[in-house]
């Protein structure tokens, strides 16, 4: 600590070191922050800045800490505000002066931005595998009900049968996106920023492509003032986190749903469910609607780390120590959720009984009979308001469209034939047979689909 | 654990406990979990629900795993899922089966609520304490001061001279309103729910008024549908601790800049700033920073609490569990923030030469001007019209107002007499002699009406 | 616009004039705008700065231009930047110089200020108002179906038979916290800040007590500097109406899902559905769909304030005209969704049939049942294991509880006689008769508080 | 309307009408829903599903109405509830029963979809030239003051000496990250919905393909009930254009900042300037002010978006409507904030007299100073050492660095020789010459692959 007080002749208050302490929640940048390290006393000492054994001995005593670190022997000073200046710290103690070397045209600011892009480069992929699995557990289900039927709905009211498969897949949908959105971000955060220094660069001789290449990193920053002070990739990834779990509550909330007695489409295994402490018949869906829950908090990561970022001067500022810790709760949120989604429907059972049954419940067909009066000549809107009035009749004497006879039809159309009688919850899922459609075929074709893209995202 | 799974035949999940555990951050409410189940046991046993000794045997066994957790000897094991279980599950390890009894006449549901209340009044009390204590730093700052003249402004423009301490006055103002919310919010937190069971109240003779007066509260929750889900408070408190943290954060943009070589109006103490690693001549008001960059964290957790809470149906779902975390690291926030920026205005060195040469400087006077020509009987805006047009003549020739004489005033306006050259930066502080203006007189009442408040709000 | 821009020479960019313009929306505030400058005038002349004839003048030049804009014949010119120079410029065009003599001792920032003060201090008795109207038509939905008993629910699952009316009683509950919070934001409204000046206070010799009596207010604002700043008032407001549609939300998605064919609890009045333009048997719950869609609306203002007021420096900035738009999107938002809901709640058909088939479905007198044998003298985790035995039994069988005999009973406890076999829905809600408790007297206790609260609010 | 209320027997009410109307937003749309309208009639016609004659009455009737709109001659009727429906039945006056034909096949929920990706994909267009537009203006200021230094700060402090076009670089690399998010977010826009039906596809024998390729669009959804309620390009759009605001955000800050008296860096024209209407002095920077406070009505739509969404079941429910308003204000304020300040960027004058004063002060060569010592063999941790204690003679003595003779110098090391006395603000910028470091080579050659980029994105 002394050495980056050189200029002062009193210590901060305890409070104040309480207070701007990283070390709590950065020291997960530990490995990072070793490996990078590495590759910056290599690069020095392969442009002769350091020497060859000084560098050894630095990487040795790097990886000795780790070692440390790894087995849970390090010791933390809360002195020490951040994992950098621990690390550095210790380096100090194991190795003596050679250690004052390390920091030769590099800053804590831009060492901070590489530990946090690297950190991020493997958690995006992480994120995209665990993406993935849920993807896979949502075609395995589809594919193990392909034949059920259930009531596909708009304002959650029964407005016409769909593939419960066709359902699945529109997760499966959405989560392809997020996987592309995750790609993208990945594209941002792949920047070397190491060599920016504090703000300006650095007057040392260094080899910033060298850096890169050892830390497999594609493209280096383009300008040392936005370098350290650029958060957008946190931003990022905050947004997509929370897209994603806009997804995941939207299935969250219909398992929920079809949980409920009223509907029982689906049944929750035990191991995803939990019980009451005063009503023992309950089976809560509490995991389901923890990750709804959760939505807020990834929100909220959004929004705190848009407002700490709002109105920031160049370069660096303190403020920008803030983007860590909603940034790894967001991680971890993520990645726990989208893992114990994929066992949850995974394991779920489907009540394809229930679901066939209010698959034709509520008039679910009347757009399949409206097509047919356009299939004999009549003009859409026509053919709707007919429907309409046999809708209402239909209601009126506690019937289902399937329970009128021929002869009732023809009371509200002389276009009725023979044919209409053949409507039901089958020929209408069938009759939309065109690409992104529910007809089997098309659900097929999306399931062959599905599993390319699986196979290509896991190969 | 075993007692809540009554029906199920299968543990849940590995991931699924960790997903669904809220032991890591519920444990902090584990004196008022105790202090309620104390409270609760003894309403039982004097409505002869249980027995005395029964409540004794509770009471004395709650007692011991009080002081095993205050010494940090309690064993947290992982797989009960919150501070409820786990505590009642000691209990029985301790007391045996009548642990069992502790539950009766109540659920989980009112519990939670009850001690999330009981931990709330708390730290409303302890957020309410820490305003006034930075009120009474910016008070003593003003009053040792109250001397200095520095530039008003509005668009970070020199506007008018004001007295440092009016300036100091106006966070004063807005912290006493944070405080009148913090009481606001008080009121709806001082609510007794414990009654409510699981939501519909409970068919056991309690006596919830008994419970009340035990615990302190002022009121008695009226529905239990709604006491077990409502999280009203928590999102109150979340936007009141916003308002704060937006208040801090104008203030501690203020202490940014003026610590700007540029403006240098004041100097941190060194035990409130921080150096670099690479540049030793920085001194860096890093509190005032990271307490700027904090604010987007409060905000997160409102928006965080505010997402969770939406479109939730009636009455308990799992998904409040959610409502802790966010808000334990706002009051966190809070109560650092306040008190770090108590100190640091206490300690920071007031630059009066600084403030008082900025204070004239770019025409602050002008209004003055323009006032004394009303005063001549012109009109506002044609005062105003004559006022520009001598700034423009003064900053063409590069002179301040003070530098013209007589005859270059009379230039612009018959008006101007011998007066018009005693407008200065004091006069202009003292003409704004009305409730809310930045002469002495009024601002040394000012102070005194803080001053009671202070002592009220201490008393 | 040229008396603002005494010292420049250039007009401003077109493009600049319609960033900067604020007429397109705070045109809302010219009732307030006339009103406060009628009363400054007034005070202006009382206190001999300008004279009785002047103030005449000008008093009635803003009554000719009020008569302008309330029937539509202002001329709004889009290069007055906003309402109050539009209405001073028409003023001088109305009365000439005498015009300018209304801006002494004024500025626009207290003008704005006070302007929208004077809205909301209006704005927040409407949301009272409306908020007591919802609550009226939920007290008498309530008490027409006091009989009505339906399956209270947790995690959207059956737990215990609630009364109807209970449930519709939570909701008032909320709304009444509401109306609190609303009452305590009008107190931090209620403050009167002309006389701030710009940012200083005036040198002119004013009298802020007057001003305030005429325009109704109870408190001047007591530091010129935070006067001309303080939006506080603005964000509370935003921070109700979040709270208030986080409430509305709730109510909308129970609407939702008890209108689905599945649950088919309540059934909306045409007059609060809508159709679909393709499927013509849906009747579609959209009201509440927009409802709950739009409290994303109004939690994205309160956000936006929030950002918007972060780290501004003191005193007056122009981000400040930022807090109109969405503060008054937030009120028309509260308003009209508040309105709705009344007519909606007014006008549902409640299904009592259905609601009390579902009362007892699903096992939700197993509390009853573990009550029962904690009053037979077992631990309640003794009852409840058994109990949820008892469950697993009746489950396997297809039964529900109140098929089971007393010899069926006997098989999991000695305890159990033939008063088990009373226990039904009705004796479930009526044992819960404790304050807050959905037992009928307990409810109708409540429902009596609840229509003296409304005719107190409405008195 | 009464058509899609076929069911009903009672109208809508009058403030139900008002509160589910879109036609006061969605009415921007009608160029897109026409062109969507006459590309599917083409289709229905090419199919045999209507007559080509009909097709050609339905395109001419449509190409009227636009006439109609684009003049501003259409009627828009409040009780029909969006743009889609008043074109829809303004059609079926000008052409009779035909118009009931156009709607075979598409659904309101398909239709709404389309016409919202191709009013964005336009859009985001619209906003990449926006971005180009700035950032030429950036790349302009830069090359006219290449030879400016002025101080580069972190914790706005002065740390080292940069070049003015450096620091304007760093925006530009923002604004370029900016637009590739916009190309990002451009690819999941661009996917052509209609064939979706209300849910579930149609059973209409139509060319997806071919309504695809009339509209220019590139792929096609994959999932009917997917498709009608995807709504992350609208969120990602948000989130995109929170980030700009924020970048726009800090260029504000500093521009308000570098305005200041004390400052003096920059002088804004008089054209992005506005004064004040008390004080005729103040040249205040309200577009930047502005456009900083803007940066919360961004952020305020994205977190209103994604409430909007969260927890939504499957597929269409009304809350979607609520996505367009804050997107178009999104929209509209993006495009106005990006040209506005390319105008303020462009027109404002560089004081690099006092850029070039600022840039030494405050020991802003310390750096430079540890550098060399670093150069001569110590470590850099006792460089940085020695260069502390340097720095605080010269702040003990008044001096700057530079005014420290070769005595004073190695008073504090040995180290020292002449050559430290050739260290100056020019020497300190030329030595970070390193790819992304402030050294005139390395600026030269980043504002020409600027250039290359400006180019090649107006291409």
């Amino acid at each position: 600590m002394s050495h980056i007080r050189s200029r002062f002749s009193k210590p901060p208050e305890e409070m104040v070191i309480h207070y701007t302490s990283s070390l709590p929640f950065d020291y997960r940048l530990y490995p990072e922050d070793i490996q990078g390290s590495i590759a910056h006393a290599r690069m020095l000492a392969k442009q002769g800045i350091i020497s060859k054994k000084e560098a050894r001995e630095i990487e040795n005593g790097l990886l000795a800490i780790k070692t440390e670190l790894d087995e849970g022997r390090f010791e933390y000073k809360t002195e020490l505000e951040d994992i950098h200046m621990a690390i550095e710290s210790r380096l100090f103690e194991l190795t003596g002066d050679v250690a004052g070397k390390l920091h030769t045209g590099r800053s804590r600011n831009d060492q901070i931005a590489l530990d946090l892009r690297m950190f991020m480069k493997e958690r995006i992929a992480e994120t995209s595998r665990a993406i993935t699995n849920l993807q896979a557990a949502l075609v395995k289900k589809a594919e193990e009900n392909i034949e059920v039927i259930m009531p596909g709905c708009t304002h959650l009211q029964h407005a016409q049968p769909v593939l419960f498969a066709h359902h699945m897949l529109a997760y499966f949908e959405m989560l392809e996106r997020d996987r592309e959105r995750a790609n993208d971000c990945l594209k941002r955060t792949d920047v070397m920023p190491l060599g920016s220094g504090a703000l300006a660069g650095t007057g040392f001789n260094i080899d910033r492509e060298y850096v890169a290449q050892t830390l497999g990193f594609g493209k280096l920053s383009n300008n040392s003032l936005d370098a350290v002070c650029d958060r957008d990739f946190v931003i990022e990834f905050n947004a997509l986190g929370s897209i994603i779990m806009m997804h995941l509550s939207r299935l969250a909330e219909e398992i929920i749903i079809w949980s409920t007695p009223e509907y029982s489409f689906i049944e929750l295994d035990e191991a995803y469910s939990t019980g009451s402490s005063i009503m023992p018949q309950k089976k809560n869906p509490d995991v389901a609607e923890l990750a709804r829950g959760k939505t807020g908090r990834v929100y909220g990561h959004l929004i705190a780390a848009l407002t700490t970022m709002k109105a920031l001067p160049l370069s660096y500022n303190r403020d920008l120590q803030e983007d860590k810790e909603g940034l790894f709760d967001c991680i971890d949120t993520l990645l726990m959720s989208l893992n114990v989604f994929a066992g949850m429907v995974e394991t779920m059972k489907v009540n394809r009984e229930r679901m066939a049954l209010a698959a034709t419940l509520n008039y679910t067909l009347a757009t399949d009979i409206a097509d047919y009066l356009v299939n004999k000549g009549l003009s859409f809107r026509e053919a709707h308001r007919i429907t309409g009035k046999l809708v209402n009749y239909a209601a009126g004497n506690n019937k289902q469209l399937e329970d009128l006879s021929l002869d009732e039809y023809l009371n509200f159309s002389d276009c009725f034939e023979e044919g209409v009688l053949n409507i039901n919850a089958s020929s209408s899922v069938e009759a939309r047979d065109l690409p992104g459609g529910t007809a089997t075929k098309q659900v097929t074709r999306a399931l062959e689909k599905a599993r390319a893209v699986l196979k290509n995202n896991l190969g």
